[in-house]
């Protein structure tokens, strides 16, 4: 995807560190009952690096996504605005195959990242490969805080 | 949005059929702490109608939109698969102006529309007029039962 | 568990529809992530009965209990008072031993079933054997609406 | 609440921190919607503390407790057995009365505290009170892993 002209392009370091982040993040996922691990790393727009995995629950419903949690991490230290976000995820001990598909984030997932501004969403495989998207193209005409909020309150 | 190829086109009657239950079940929200209420149908690929409206709880995140309530009622009486889905929102006791925006589903109740196969989606506005759309278009490279479950399940 | 005195207690022929209806209500539960089917029945203060079932998702924090889709459903249709509501679930596909144990509601569910006034709550097994106890046992000192809504709107 | 008999009780360095942790979390809070304020702090069983906010969404049911917040966060890190939770929660800019209750946990945050081991809960207040309990009394009779998952994963 081509990167928005509006604002800076990832760079490679900013890359590295996402994918190195995302990739180490996700061997410290809880994942029992599908044994689908996932690890998201999130970029602020000082450059500060939060990491998470998906934490998943005997009521399934109650399980969470590597990406909501990690913006969920870096909103509880005060961040409130962000780069980029990157997420991997595969089924455990699995071989990776140059075929497999990247793993987008869940429309939950996407829902949460319109809460705050974040530039940029990068896909990663564990073979390090990756795809740079938003987090906007990945959900259009996203229903957001300026349709439930009063004007004071953005 | 252009109507798919692939799938007939929503008629007349399908479309007057939804919007007007849409509308309805938007009476029945249950939304005491955003005052937005919201409805909801959907509608299997051998007629029936579904409706439903949110449900929203004191613990924020427990709430319920329509949209998934309609399929988890729907799904609830047997069905698994869907000619459309619509649905309609506003702030409570606000008069329509012509320039508010098409309410959208967020992005876990697109989520929950790509869990079984629904051709259409249609955003309602609480004057009758309406835009076609399909889930596919608003959640585009969905994470999908095919991501995780093996092909014998799906 | 003694039933409260404050409230009638639940007669043969209220026990038996929702035995019924929540064991009828599981068959048509969608899980083919966990396997574990659920049923639900939910019976309003005017005898209305209502039912449903789980319906997991791909991502398995949207997927949604028995208990709290027939809560939904019924609020779709005006209802906001209940007399009770009663829950089974079991691994699909496995032989019943009365050593199994009741399926209890997972704590989001408790946490709905405070929003709205529910008397009690049937636990049931697929022989058809149940217990009784309420809700308000189930989730002592609960967060309800009275701790965030303002008296004028409870 | 008595202290359980079979684990150390908390000590008044572990409160002390506790409190303290939690009171400052909530500062982080981001709740426009609802302007309640939660904080949370998770104390693991060789000494780490975690802390976490609540996080909501314009589409209420994706807001985040701070509660199960605290527990990704240390999931994420590699935690898994934890001494105690604590939480404390207010409506935004309000003064506290002696009269005002302790804010407990919502089901659904009761239900994730049962997903790993943790001794206590701690329920706090903006004046630094506290009440000693534990998870298990907050969600009796509690749907845990043992009753999804098969023995091998336990
Ligand atoms: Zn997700
Ligand atoms: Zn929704
Ligand atoms: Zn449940
Ligand atoms: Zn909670």
């Amino acid at each position: 995807a081509k990167q928005d002209s509006k604002v800076a392009p990832l760079t490679k370091t900013e890359l590295d560190a996402l994918v190195d982040t995302t990739l180490e993040a996700k061997k410290n996922a809880y994942c029992p009952y599908s044994d689908f691990e996932v690890g998201a790393a999130l970029l602020t727009t000082d450059g500060k690096m939060y990491f998470s995995c998906n934490c998943e629950n005997a009521s399934y419903g109650l399980s969470i996504c590597a990406e909501r949690s990690a913006i969920f991490k870096a909103v509880s230290c005060g961040e409130r605005k962000f780069r980029a976000i990157s997420c991997a995820g595969n089924k455990r001990d699995t071989q990776f195959k140059s075929s497999d598909p990247f793993t987008t984030p869940c429309g939950a997932c996407r829902q949460v990242m319109m809460e705050f501004p974040i530039d940029w969403l990068v896909l990663v495989r564990p073979d390090r490969s990756y795809k740079i998207t938003t987090p906007k193209k990945m959900i259009p005409f996203a229903f957001t805080p300026k349709d439930v909020l009063p004007p004071s309150k953005l």
